[in-house]
């Protein structure tokens, strides 16, 4: 796929679009990166109010990480970058459309997106292969 | 688009991917309804144990209401109803990524899909037009 520069945003569209957010309690909203031009979902996550800035700001996806609680700009350990191609807010303000040019793969398994496990013949099974040697790098 | 049956699963592989399933400290788990064929990721909300298993027992997308704190079968109001094509579970087991054949519209507000309000111009637009009048429906 043609690589294009990131989407940034200047800072009154995004207040704008903070604006528009609902966080929850935790002050989170729900980021579900989306591959351009091929439609793949790759990943859910969450994004703060600090990482929906640094995103926009910058043109690279930023979220939170809920579990090592800190700013997780992804890629900076694996090189799996995600840069913005847009980013849309639904109806009731609490999910966000992250339109992306993924590099490499966004799921920290190594294979490219991380809805990878679905039933077929009555078993749940692993339907997407490895394509990226994660192991050097954990767990983003 | 042409239709097909819905894809519904026996109990036995009900019970695996609910296996699989971490839900949250609410009982929930966030469920992205994605578009077969288009990619067009149409809204995400929440799925408790019963509404997965709802879900994939008859075919007919379920989700929880947050709001109404209610079982939600999507479309009994309004008659624009999921179908289940395929169900993925993410690599940490707390994303469903549920890919559908949506009638009509998947938003409350009558537009296709939930992410209809983007940054256009500096601006927080709305960038889809309404195609369902859901006035009558009120929100599911």
């Amino acid at each position: 796929m043609s690589s294009a520069a990131p989407t940034i945003y200047p800072q009154a569209a995004i207040d704008k679009m903070i604006a528009a957010i609902q966080f929850n309690d935790q002050g989170l909203v729900a980021a579900i990166a989306q591959q351009r031009g091929t439609g793949e979902v790759l990943m859910m996550a969450w994004m703060d109010r600090d990482a929906v800035a640094e995103t926009m700001r910058t043109g690279r996806v930023c979220y939170w990480s809920r579990s090592r609680q800190a700013p997780w700009r992804k890629g900076d350990t694996s090189g799996h970058i995600q840069e913005l191609v847009d980013l849309r807010v639904d109806c009731d303000g609490d999910t966000l459309l992250v339109e992306v040019e993924q590099t490499g793969v966004a799921c920290h398994t190594g294979r490219h997106n991380c809805f990878f496990r679905a039933i077929r013949n009555g078993e749940l099974e692993t339907i997407a292969a490895v394509e990226a040697d994660m192991t050097a790098v954990g767990k983003e």
